[in-house]
């Protein structure tokens, strides 16, 4: 299979997502087009020893910044990194496509330009993040700030489609954010939906409320993207917050830098058990492509995986077992 | 000053509401008026050495459940404590009411029975949490599931009020959240908001983005009651399951633990730090009365600093601030 990889996406490239794009060749035997200024893409490249026909470039000098409009900058930059990767799944050249780069212009442009599948009216950001007791996906993440009722019942469609085919859980619960777990709870767009949602033939679980979503005792958890965000950004604060502070406070004397180093082994697992980039990128579920949005601050380690991930989605058929399930039109 | 607490709210009720208030009688000089059914309170102040005076109970046999619907509970259940409790300040022979009980039915009966201070058109509720950099207000917190742009501007008047004399910081800082750092990002509300936001008199930042919110940078956080309760309940979850998840690990093995006995100062600086306890209840800002809804899972300690809030609140005289702000009518 041939991957796409967005080579001047996000905080650290092209240096990280061409290391990660390296590693992947080597342990995955993945052929991989990057994108990007050729110069700069070979100057990276040539740090490292690895099959020469296995990776590939697409030159393109333009960039796509994170401050630009999305969809401005996707109609503008047709020779940029983003925009050429993308264009590569839509011609059928490549079998995924993976960014690190612009979120909103990833979306826009993966929806413009890969386009959506038959019968999905919205498609939906949708990343899995490390729960107490397993993970977890949380669908919409914000590529609809605005949602439909019948929006959140296809995002628990295609989330039930991701577990049960790339984390191999059988019948994933499926629940909608709320803030109370009576059905009445919550704004317009809750009631509605949890009325729709309980007709549905997947496993709806009823409310979640957001202090239940870490735990990971619910699998797939549908919301509008302003309140997926929301999750997903509150979830990252508080917890680079309490390990930040952990630090300092660990290292403000000789006694407590000693228990830190004992309890070196704890943190380091709960590092481990703990890091999104152990999954991969958030899915972009819905277009009519494998497209993945690296998280901004990835490494080669989280790029890597993010390969990994489209792998599996191309390995286990997602597109088309998506395409199944929506035509049965739960609404 | 004479401050009306339900006895029968909260998850240890009646015994901690009690034994909190048996301290702030001693600590703070205040008088307390207790409701519920007589003989249940009577026999938990028994079990203390206190001056008689300071407490007097008020009779009454219903109590209003969690589950229950807020309006309704409130419209049929006159003789419960909440209802009771809210009818002292509503007559004037409290100067403050505290509740660990319902929160629907505490802020649906503050709405229906002390009612709103003029002009404002939606009163909010407005916990205060621990920040990194120092406390932060989130407002709204779940009383209003839905919101128009001009209630997040008398939001962000309210909260400015709060933190100018309750926390004594000059100038405090009001940002809106949103799922972006740039000002057209977000959905209609937060689009509204923004551009009404920009022009009023006080210190507005501009959009926070979640990740931001538990530094604290930002003193008063507006936003809907949906996000807000989002943004409340996904940050306990975060913190409870981090710190639940290192006990565990800490206990799994001899190294760890004596690890874990090195550490103590810091995990009991990191409790004191980042205890919402300390803080008090959240104010329910805009009503005509001083209503603080202390959390559910109170203890007496929480109890008692809520009753210090209130205290300060009538000090420091508020609600009639908070006239005086509403009436500038900024929008």
């Amino acid at each position: 299979m041939r991957i796409v990889v967005d080579g001047m996406g996000g905080d650290y490239s092209p240096y990280a997502v061409i290391e990660g794009c390296i590693q992947a060749i080597k342990e995955y035997n993945v052929d991989i087009v990057v994108t990007g200024p050729e110069e700069l893409i070979n100057k990276e490249l040539d740090k490292y020893q690895y099959n020469k026909e296995k990776i590939t470039i697409i030159d393109c000098k333009e960039i796509i910044e994170n401050n630009e409009h999305p969809v401005m900058a996707i109609r503008r930059k047709k020779n940029s990194s983003i925009y050429k990767a993308l264009e590569l799944v839509k011609k059928g050249e490549a079998d995924a496509v993976i960014s690190a780069g612009s979120t909103g212009a990833f979306l826009a442009g993966a929806t413009l330009i890969v386009g959506r599948i038959k019968g999905v009216n919205r498609p939906a950001l949708a990343p899995i993040m490390p729960g107490k007791n397993g993970p977890f996906m949380v669908i919409d993440c914000g590529a609809n700030a605005e949602c439909k009722p019948k929006n959140l019942v296809q995002f628990g469609q295609m989330g039930e489609v991701y577990f049960e085919n790339i984390l191999k859980i059988k019948n994933p619960s499926v629940g909608l954010v709320n803030i109370g777990s009576e059905e009445e709870k919550g704004n317009e767009l809750t009631k509605e939906a949890h009325k729709l949602l309980k007709e549905c033939n997947f496993n709806f679980v009823g409310n979640v409320e957001p202090r239940e979503i870490p735990t990971g005792n619910v699998n797939v958890v549908v919301c509008d993207g302003f309140v997926g965000n929301t999750i997903l950004k509150t979830y990252e604060g508080v917890a680079a917050n309490i390990f930040s502070t952990l630090k300092e406070e660990i290292m403000s004397s000789t006694r407590t830098k000693i228990g830190g180093i004992m309890l070196k082994p704890v943190f380091d697992k709960f590092k481990k058990d703990f890091d999104y980039k152990e999954y991969g990128g958030a899915a972009f579920l819905g277009v009519n492509g494998i497209c993945i949005k690296a998280h901004g601050s990835s490494d080669a380690k989280a790029l890597k995986n993010a390969i990994r991930q489209a792998i599996s989605f191309h390995e286990n058929n997602i597109i088309n077992k998506i395409k199944v399930h929506i035509e049965k039109k739960l609404v």
